[in-house]
């Protein structure tokens, strides 16, 4: 009883730490983005973490844990169904770390995260409705049943040698970047961003906003890869948390001295979408790195930020925020480094970390696609080129986010 | 012991969290207001949480809870009187849930938000000088007075069926709230907000602060709410987090859509008032509601937002950023919940929910009257016209909020 | 176990709180100066933070508890040991407290502090790549070899009667006030601060920001103060977050007065500073004081920040953020309160406390100017007139912190 009460304190702490992680997101977006689509971005990402949290508690919860089920779709009904004793009360047998409450809250807030990161790469040019549309679609069923896969002991868990994603390299941030990789290319670039042939850098309107996302989210990590232990273990929590940072640490420093060489500047943005790819580096595999670990994957994360950023560019991909780079090439880093690096490398695991990414690839890529060109083809996805131009704030909100400030012409 | 670290542990994160609630009220009510009132308005909110704290350390605890008493008004003594063991140390057996020092500092945290959500309600017009006078004899005084009604064990708690308000949508929010309606009816409304018997509105000057205050907000309900458990009960700590989150997310997008209908606009303010809505309304009962319970008083909540904020406008009510509709209107709405959804539920319930309603309107409206009313027919409350056109932070603090930038006339 | 697994929890929420102090710091800082220099604020602040913890794994950890030394300079050895069970699992009796990653991790998240305040007396004109070395030479060496004096068990901690410094006043905000200070003297006065033999002031650009960074700072303050207890215990913990924060509003409420009777003026600014300084001021015997002690030391640093900025004004020093006043005069003063005030008062412990001060000013004074002046000898730390004239955005980074916004001239 005591351990449980302890255990479950952590695991509320980390809930309350990666319900915060959504202040992080939309601060970084908003940041890295014109003023003139500041409250369109907000307001999807706080219909995110709402809606969100209804479609986990009317379906995903149960989608994504469905009990036993045939490993690939399985669904336990709707609504949430607390196990009781017999006198009524709360059974809190149902887990030595925490109580059926926060495991649901816990899952819950990371449900919302996979269609926030989306919100980044298509911002400043998707209509909101339909980007709610989707929203609704991927965060209510696609993501709980890819996560069923793994965390809801699916096929991907019941491999003989089983996939491994600690906190969600893959289960999380791969979800959330497939579907920005495909809604990037369904969209089309920005106005501007590629003209005569050329990349033009369209700069984020508050640096500093982006920056505090940035620490905001670094901090929301303690809960997401902390909590992922699913219980207050002392030993694992407090290594996740070295390792989590470190990575995080290497990340930046790594990614800030790779593109001061590269673009002889000291760039901001590149430090911190370097944190945040060492983040999502680090999380498929917390638990079962060294510290030195940590920092080589860290640091091989930061190398690939600044070449994955400038690739997409490459590409004619108009990411705004940088969502490909650090969710999905991350993503993708960090759960193969399961298979070289830690406690459970080795080349059996590596095809494991293989076979998951690519299970993963093809449930978003598919789905993702489907959702998104129905759309396309219907409703239609992108904003005419005068809302684009004149900005989403005052089009689909009829308001500023900053009235009293003069603007120049952006 | 193990039990009591524990659970300790919790109520000072819980604290914390609380604490941090001021943050988000600060940004909330700069971001929904000029800038030319930003400093005043940052003034005016640290005053209270530093000048909170210190008046409850000096009376208000004591008011508060002091002990056996009349049921209407007790009194401890001065200052803080920590229980002691025989060899000088602190007495641990005070409570099962927290140390003497974490239940003041807990309580204290609350003290201040009272006061706070006037801030809101009178920005932009009302002089600092009688704010503070009013913030130092409404916070030190008429809340731990009313408070110790209920959770001091006064008549609130002796009724036959005791009035019911789990973590303060009447004692802490509404106290707030009918001082805030008292406030703006005295004040009147801001020049320009009913323009040619038309209702102006008066757009917020950075709603990306006022959005992370929500959100900060939210963040400190975890504590708000969870904390008002007094210990770390697993089950009820976590069904606690469950309700507060499912109603916040139901306000939210309730109102969105509401007025969405109404006003054929996606209006991030509404979204964002909707989910305080939410979050005051389960605030009274949310150790006793489901989630579905949750959900539904969270929604309702929502909509009653949409009409309050459109009512208060009718009755040329000029209240800035919402705080009677989310705190005094909300907070009722919440307080009667009790007697009609989950554990509590009865007519006999929702009668003494009444009475305390009605008790605390006594009480607020009485003693926010005489305080402002005096002040208004001695020094006055308002400040001069020229000086609320030029901004409050020009007048009253000699500097400027954001001076590097340049600003429309507003 | 039970135990272990609850204090642990505590000390990983602390080291996540003191983390967020890095946010606060930054926000403060930038929020305090020009627009223009935005971004290279930023960026010294995210490589404080990274590099500093990637240093503290290299050497800083076992610099400062380097197990039995001389008492001056003892090294453990690079990179991190974790003590092992013969069966290979981290060995939990490491402390009762927390185990081997989590004191690493929350000594780690301490370290970064000492330059950050550097960072901040240094803004607006000192050149980035010379900052980065001094502050990987003062964090990644000075500050743990520093530290190793008093909390690594050195000559400080086996003076007859011990110094005494709970959570840093000294070894943490002093260790970064002093140099500070040299750094402040070495630089010379941004061009504009005194201007024919006037004192002019240079409003910073966004109080918002820099009000969120205080409160921050202040939440932080629970976990740098409260972490230090170093365990859970209930007792302590929750007396030490009584005095941090009642120490806090104190400073913060005497501070404003005092300049409103000096200067005729509801200074925000020096609100902010007061609180502090009150919490700088609180931090070497957090766990020693009365909560009236704790008012009385807070109200004293209110008193003194007020004219320790306007003295180092009149010194012609300029601190655009008030770093010195707040963290170096404070801090000696906390630091020395341990001797006047709370259960160790006394004589013999007020020449300690002399002593400890005097050490501290020793080691600091000389390391920051070797580093420093060596560096403006070679390769010069001031940027140029018109690179400090433009901002040091344009010129470092090639980027600007608010691209869609007007600004002034400044």
């Amino acid at each position: 009883m005591e351990l449980l009460t302890t255990n479950n304190v952590w695991m509320m702490i980390c809930t309350a730490l990666v319900f915060f992680m959504h202040l992080g997101f939309a601060l970084l977006e908003i940041g890295l983005t014109r003023q003139k689509n500041t409250l369109n971005i907000l307001f999807k990402n706080i219909f995110i973490i709402t809606m969100g949290l209804l479609l986990y508690c009317l379906v995903g919860f149960n989608l994504m844990y469905p009990g036993e089920f045939n490993g690939v779709l399985g669904f336990a009904g709707f609504g949430l169904d607390a196990p009781l004793t017999t006198e009524g009360a709360l059974d809190l047998t149902y887990n030595a770390g925490y109580t059926y409450w926060t495991d649901f809250l816990f899952q819950g807030m990371f449900a919302a995260t996979a269609a926030t990161i989306v919100s980044g790469a298509v911002a400043e040019r998707m209509k909101i409705g339909p980007f709610m549309v989707f929203a609704i679609l991927y965060v209510g069923l696609i993501y709980p049943i890819a996560g069923s896969w793994k965390w809801g002991g699916g096929f991907l868990q019941t491999l003989e040698t089983p996939f491994y994603d600690f906190a969600g390299s893959t289960l999380v941030h791969s979800v959330g970047g497939w579907a920005a990789l495909v809604a990037v290319c369904l969209l089309g670039a920005r106005i501007g961003k590629f003209k005569d042939g050329k990349i033009q850098a369209i700069p984020g309107h508050n640096i500093p906003l982006a920056t505090a996302g940035v620490l905001i989210l670094w901090l929301g990590w303690f809960g997401f890869n902390g909590g992922s232990v699913l219980s207050a273990d002392p030993a694992l929590t407090s290594l996740v948390l070295v390792t989590t940072c470190l990575a995080a640490a290497a990340g930046g420093v790594v990614a800030a001295l790779v593109s001061a060489i590269k673009f002889k500047n000291l760039d901001l943005t590149m430090f911190l979408n370097g944190i945040l790819g060492g983040l999502v580096g680090i999380t498929a595999g917390a638990d079962q790195m060294s510290p030195l670990d940590a920092i080589v994957i860290g640091a091989i994360a930061g190398i690939i930020i600044v070449f994955a950023v400038s690739l997409i560019d490459r590409l004619r991909l108009d990411d705004p925020v940088g969502a490909i780079a650090v969710h999905l090439v991350c993503g993708i880093w960090g759960t193969l480094a399961v298979g070289i690096f830690g406690n459970l490398a080795g080349g059996a695991q590596f095809v494991s970390q293989l076979i998951g990414v690519a299970s993963y690839a093809g449930i978003c890529i598919v789905s993702s696609f489907v959702i998104l060109f129905i759309m396309k083809k219907t409703v239609g996805i992108r904003v005419s080129e005068i809302e684009e131009i004149e900005g989403l704030d005052a089009h689909e909100h009829g308001m500023e986010a900053y009235p009293n400030f003069r603007m120049n012409d952006n």
